[in-house]
């Protein structure tokens, strides 16, 4: 060999050896031209002030951070209800006698699982994406009707260059597809719970991606499945949320929007004829040709000449909340009005008040004064494993959005308009035959958003006793079924308790927070 | 300088240029043994078979691949219901006059819009992630209710090494915290809708991460916000769901699960004394402390001497679905059967097997056979703006895992066990006032999961006119009440158009798919 070509060997072994102290040396020079002059240990930057030592805030910062009311809303595991000076509290266990109570336990965790199954509880935990992933999906948001398809959007994968790409799609509850026309050499598991794309064209991959389909198989009302997307040895996952959609429910108010139309008015009597014919005769006042429908559990029926009273008779005695149901069972308008058989129309029962603020706002029902009390209460509720925490308190949460002067609540007083399809929806429970009030709401705890505006207001009919005798004496049989006995009220307290799966309530006056 | 001084000064240009040149060299050939040879320009590796042409699959091909009964259900602007030789199918536009139509459109859509607004609906777009963040976060799953505070899971930021570290989170509907003990230097924005956190020490940066909040501001029912967590020009985006959950409503079977305090059978009468008669008496053969609730809206009352029974008078040709929903308001109990006042039972008549079957799976009800016919129909939806089609199908979904010999379907008979509950929430219409089946079905779309078990049959009472002449000549004006008048047609179709927000609906029998 000539001396050039010694010469050439000695200067490609120096290549080889100077590439590779360049490649080292352009590393470190990359992360910053201090890091150069540092120890080749990766040590992280200490905090200038020392280290920080890693501890949580002690549970008295914590309790005054997240308080509302009061009432420490932050996950727990047990909730409690306690009495103060301000508050009163029930342990609805209580009401059951010591000896039944281990039995009691028994069947409300075995109907309240069978609750949780047929509402698709508990939901699986969160689903936690990890850092630096290569690849794109939705993360929220993809839904899709029982046995139908929808393309699923976002799916991208930004891995680095490589000769062969091999992207598996994986679900459970459905099958894959693509809608991208290509040979099953590229796609396979066309149809089937798994997807497998292998391809060289990252172009190809990229545009299959975007054409990903899931078809949903098998008829069920509220699933998720959890989609995995992987490439080499990184997996993301993702939600396909499986659900029915709940078909409308709409009334058509009429080309003029007459309020006879939109608005059915609805009560309930027993053993009061004079009272409810007062409060009919007022209502005729004000508005002469809006349907009212009357239910009646008195001993005879009653004979009312009102072409447009609706009047149903009940089993003597059957009750106050079965009543209440079977009067909103028979609505055919958009809005039912709720009124007490011992109230009295004025020139402030401003029905089209109420009708405009529910058209206006998304609130399921809006109450008014009687009288001058508005009666408005919240509930505020903390889970537990073993019986739910129900606070309540007077007020209200906020101002309603577009009406100074109302609010969002709770629960309001007897007098209120709302949509006849959200109150059929929650119903009055037939169990509850007496007294009962904060029931209602609390049945629609969830369900209904309630508003109230104090200005529209109803009258109370005189609570002093009628003149004449026999009217008197029924009055006085009456007041005997508004007596909350003891037993009555145990049975209350057990119904919350079953019913509701309720450990305690609370019960106060607001406090600032 | 010497000729040694001047050879290295020549060699270190020589290895700034080879170190430069190595470093492309070894970038490119750690790709593979084969790059090392080709061209310089960073061209994608084509397939071996030539450029695949990016197009998709053809309408039909894709017809043929989501198709379920005939028909195609895949994402689409307008759906159509096509009449077919073996399917029929209704426009339900045409129910009106023509000069009606443009004011009645509006008026549905008006009132579909206010429907929607309180329905959280339309669901805001998928939310998508974009690949090779260097965020950890939760996808999907994370709920908080209105006022309260949860922890969110699973954040990480995991990016290239910094001197200082600055990650920021934004939310709209809530304010964010972290339960982290440390002082505001590192932690800006505590408690308020900006949350800035700014420390050079990397493994607080994890631990305060892992600790922060997230509190729901103001009362609302059902809204999705958006958090975004950002650092540098990285940005991740993820769902907080604000939920109130619906509060359960639990029924007590008792301690020794007696039927009488699981079912209540429910029924509804008019001008049929006679044949409700046979009817509650085969009942009693059966069950004899059933209770059965009967609604009534004949010219004048019955008087029936049966202790478990509960009747209740209506206005006078009140109405078939006004009746229905009156009965069902009343029950007390956790299952309620329906049976028309045509009906009897026989040994064949199995209340219990119908309540094992709710009692072990997620149904809402469960309908058998009357007479042999179990008259069983799928309901499969298409949804689009200008209205939905409705398409009605003869048949089962799949078999009723569980339960061999029932099934999943839409619709059922008029005799089936159901949840009281979710019955109540559904409910009966009471607009519709003659004949009228599968609307409640079609009311119950997405809110009711309905099985069907044949082997448990009631009989049907003859047809055959009654031999008494009185009774006779009361069938003969039943009977007139039973047409299905042409009014009566235009007017259901009607409801169907505005009620249930439908285009069309189409009926046929079902196609292998």
């Amino acid at each position: 060999m000539t001396s050039a070509g010694y010469r050439f060997l000695w200067l490609l072994k120096m290549l080889i050896l100077i590439v590779g102290l360049g490649v080292v040396l352009f590393m470190f020079g990359s992360v910053s031209l201090q890091a150069e002059f540092r120890s080749l240990k990766p040590e992280p930057p200490g905090s200038p002030l020392g280290v920080q030592v890693l501890k949580l805030l002690p549970e008295e910062r914590l309790r005054n951070l997240f308080t509302y009311d009061g009432i420490w809303l932050f996950p727990k595991n047990q909730c409690k209800c306690e009495t103060t000076e301000e508050q009163r509290s029930y342990n609805f266990q209580d009401a059951y006698d010591q000896s039944d109570l281990p039995a009691v336990k028994a069947r409300r965790q075995a109907e309240f699982e069978h609750f949780q199954r047929r509402e698709g509880l508990p939901r699986p935990p969160p689903l936690l994406a990890q850092p630096n992933l290569p690849f794109g999906y939705p993360v929220h948001g993809v839904e899709v009707m029982p046995l139908h398809t929808i393309p699923i959007p976002g799916l991208q994968f930004e891995g680095p260059d490589a000769p062969v790409y091999e992207v598996t799609l994986t679900a459970s509850l459905g099958t894959l597809n693509t809608l991208a026309d290509i040979p099953d050499s590229v796609v396979q598991g066309r149809g089937q719970k798994q997807l497998t794309i292998s391809t060289s064209d990252r172009k190809l991959l990229k545009f299959i991606l975007q054409h990903v389909t899931y078809t949903s198989s098998g008829y069920q009302h509220h699933m998720v499945d959890m989609v995995s997307m992987e490439s080499k040895s990184s997996v993301a996952k993702f939600p396909v949320t499986i659900r029915h959609p709940v078909i409308p429910r709409l009334y058509d108010p009429g080309p003029e929007r007459k309020l006879r139309d939109l608005v059915t008015i609805a009560t309930k009597t027993f053993l009061r004829p004079h009272k409810l014919m007062i409060m009919l005769q007022s209502i005729r006042e004000y508005y002469p040709d809006l349907t009212v429908i009357v239910a009646d559990d008195s001993k005879k029926p009653l004979d009312i000449k009102d072409s447009h009273v609706e009047y149903y008779t009940m089993p003597f005695r059957k009750g106050w909340f079965a009543g209440r149901n079977l009067a909103i069972s028979q609505v055919t308008t958009k809005y039912v009005l709720w009124v007490d058989d011992d109230f009295f129309f004025n020139d402030k029962t401003k029905i089209e008040v109420l009708v405009d603020v529910l058209e206006k706002t998304e609130l399921d029902m809006v109450g008014g004064s009687v009288q001058r009390n508005a009666f408005q209460f919240k509930l505020l509720l903390e889970q537990s494993e073993n019986g739910d925490c129900l606070h309540k308190r007077t007020g209200s949460f906020q101002p309603l959005e577009g009406f100074p002067g109302c609010v969002v609540t709770s629960g309001v007083a007897n007098f209120f308009l709302a949509h006849t399809e959200r109150l059929q929806r929650v119903g009055f429970d037939p169990r509850l035959q007496r007294v009962a009030h904060s029931e209602f709401f609390i049945d629609g705890l969830g369900s209904l958003l309630v508003g109230s505006c104090p200005d529209v207001m109803i009258g109370h009919q005189s609570r002093s006793p009628a003149v004449d005798s026999d009217l008197a004496a029924l009055e006085k049989i009456y007041s005997t079924y508004r007596t909350n006995t003891n037993a009555q009220i145990q049975f209350k307290l057990a119904l919350h308790y079953f019913k509701n799966h309720l450990e305690c309530t609370q019960e106060g006056t607001q406090k600032k927070h």
